[in-house]
């Protein structure tokens, strides 16, 4: 127990102990861990520069004995009293600070490990061919997107302008994305880098995560539809990517851990999974502040310790602050899917909101937010930080907002 | 003229004057300019310590103003024989240093600008279907890849793992790629980055690009084959990206300025090129030393200038350091083909070496070597510095390398 005055079932508890990066006042972003409402400023209780910089990634350089280390330190320092006169001046209320993007973003993946995420778009798009790739089964399925765009929860998001071209129409044009979307994800974040020409056996998963975030990997749903073939996403994902603003460590997720569901067929060697590291991690995406979906992590077919495997497989080496993302979380129900073009049915059945609205895609000023919790030790719930963004209208050439249309 | 003992037709002239990072004794790492077969140590010549880092990127964020600057010192130190006292003892020879990857690569993209290889590879690999894509002559293609896994001119290439499939197979299995190959591209350096939200307008090209170097993206086919529908290329050319050490400036390359070939339909107004910026570079393939092909740049569809329009037309900022490149280099006829696949016919037509033996894809111990020159003034050439690469033997999961098969 801390001695915090906090609530025996707050997400943010000593179980948990998030980590990010932010600021007071504009100035000095540096390390924080988030316990309940506030921030645990790390250089001004552990006396060490490395928490003294603007991102994680000298830390999480530092591999897994010294985060266990770290982390035992703060709970140390937050369960015993004797230390309050220590850590109370280094406390921050959340609502006093501005939170940063946690970690610079080195290598940028997106995977697409929901099975029912690819059956229900593979049904949607093309309705009289096999859902499933041949090879979707067999392997992790990803590409790299833009680390450049990544962005921390509640930085605006420009609606994307491209080429597009309806099924109706002969010619494609240059404008703003008509079909907007989002996609819930969770990101997992590298801390220690691989050997080049080396994979990264399944079993050292431990070894290189650092810890997990939450991200919207927002997408052009017309931009991807007209260039994607044949060399797969592109412009229509790399305008930006949402993460949330604390990454919440490996070791906090003991308890959420669980089996994958059954492979069908068995995955190759260096798939095979030696421990269980799928996550009962519950999803809730809020459209505008209603809710539209609770995806469940749990559900998966690839977990995270095969992403990394197959990531890894052909030697390329990863390095600090690689960010690998799941793809869009889906369950197998309809109020359980992870993007909007999947609740629509591609725009075909638009979800109404409480204001009378409907959304087929996202429209303008829309804010899309993704949260999640986890099973922690004795019943608790382990939080993940919101990831929050606004869709903003497409600007002009010189950077000015366009009109509304 | 310089005053150095230069032969008037050197390929590293005052003309050229590209950019790169050395060491000596493996000591302090840093910029220096490539004049004949010396390097110019520039923070000891300059006394600048945006010189004196292990990589360009501080001095390309500077912008295009205080490159023309810089440009035009060293010229003037090179030129005027009295600077001899001041410039001589800041001169290494080639052979006494060791060169570093000149910049720390942001994100890294690559496109796929060529028609001929586009068709040569359709027509190769789905005789029976058009060999351009629908969207092909509409936009430039493209994809993200890793940036991690730049190296610079000599780094060992190990040969990567992976799952493959061959046509007659019935399960995919894990093991050393079977059709390793290069591709011999251009790449372009960003120097200076753009704001989050608004593309960069096509005239605005030279205000970020900085410079051009060699890039041999390797492929493994077999990997790519299977993987590759429908998120692209991923782990087939993620293992290994090599470049070469020096980035010619963009000004040195106003002589090789031509116009592209004649494009239908017309680009639309965001890829409307409102200056030439095809460029007139020869470049030259070595397998083992032996001259493979001699695809020309001047044959590319898409001009780098378009490149970073699309590139950005999502509103994606670019960073300092991001690095696009070209796509294979393929000219209309066989000998101009820019990867070993198309000049093999995906193996069926192996190329014969001077020793007798054959290739269809790369064999263990193979080295590749990428050079070109440009138009430079009043009929001199601009060299590029050369990117090779030798390949090493698939690598056990320890790390050891295994035995040759």
């Amino acid at each position: 127990m801390t001695w915090l005055n906090l609530p025996p079932d707050s997400p943010f508890g000593v179980a948990n102990l998030p980590y990010g990066v932010f600021s007071v006042d504009g100035n000095n972003p540096r390390a924080g861990v988030r316990i309940g409402d506030a921030v645990l400023d790390l250089a001004a209780t552990l006396d060490d520069p490395v928490f003294a910089q603007p991102s994680l990634n000298v830390f999480m350089a530092q591999g897994p004995t010294r985060w266990r280390e770290v982390r035992a330190r703060l709970s140390d320092l937050l369960t015993d009293e004797r230390h309050r006169a220590t850590v109370e001046p280094a406390l921050f209320e959340l609502s006093r600070v501005r939170l940063r993007l946690p970690f610079t973003v080195a290598d940028y993946v997106n995977f697409d490990a929901s099975e029912h995420h690819a059956r229900t778009m593979g049904r949607m798009l093309l309705p009289d061919a096999e859902p499933l790739p041949a090879n979707w089964r067999h392997l992790p399925m990803g590409y790299y997107s833009r680390s450049g765009t990544v962005v921390v929860s509640g930085t605006p998001v420009t609606r994307p302008q491209g080429q597009r071209k309806a099924p109706d129409e002969t010619e494609p044009s240059f404008g703003p994305s008509r079909r907007l979307d989002f996609e819930a994800e969770v990101g997992f974040v590298v801390g220690t880098g691989s050997h080049p020409g080396r994979r990264v056996p399944i079993e050292d998963f431990r070894e290189h995560v650092f810890g997990v975030c939450l991200v919207n990997d927002w997408a052009a749903r017309d931009i991807q539809e007209w260039e994607r073939v044949p060399l797969g996403p592109f412009l229509g994902t790399s305008f930006a990517t949402s993460v949330s603003p604390w990454v919440v460590p490996l070791e906090a997720l003991e308890q959420a851990r669980v089996a994958a569901p059954p492979r069908d067929p068995h995955p190759l060697d260096y798939l095979r999974d030696t421990e269980e590291w799928g996550l009962d991690l519950e999803l809730e995406i809020r459209l505008n502040g209603h809710v539209l979906s609770r995806p469940p992590f749990a559900a998966m077919y690839w977990t995270p310790s095969q992403l990394l495997a197959h990531l890894t497989g052909n030697g390329a080496s990863i390095g600090t602050g690689d960010l690998y993302a799941s793809g869009a979380v889906s369950g197998p129900d309809r109020d359980q899917r992870g993007s909007l073009a999947e609740l629509s049915w591609n725009g075909a059945e638009p979800v109404e909101l409480p204001d009378g609205t409907t959304r087929g895609f996202l429209a303008d000023g829309d804010e899309v937010t993704i949260t999640a919790t986890a099973p922690g030790p004795a019943g608790s719930r382990i939080g993940f930080g919101a990831v929050t963004g606004q869709i903003m209208p497409a600007a002009s050439p010189a950077g000015w907002p366009a009109p509304r249309s």
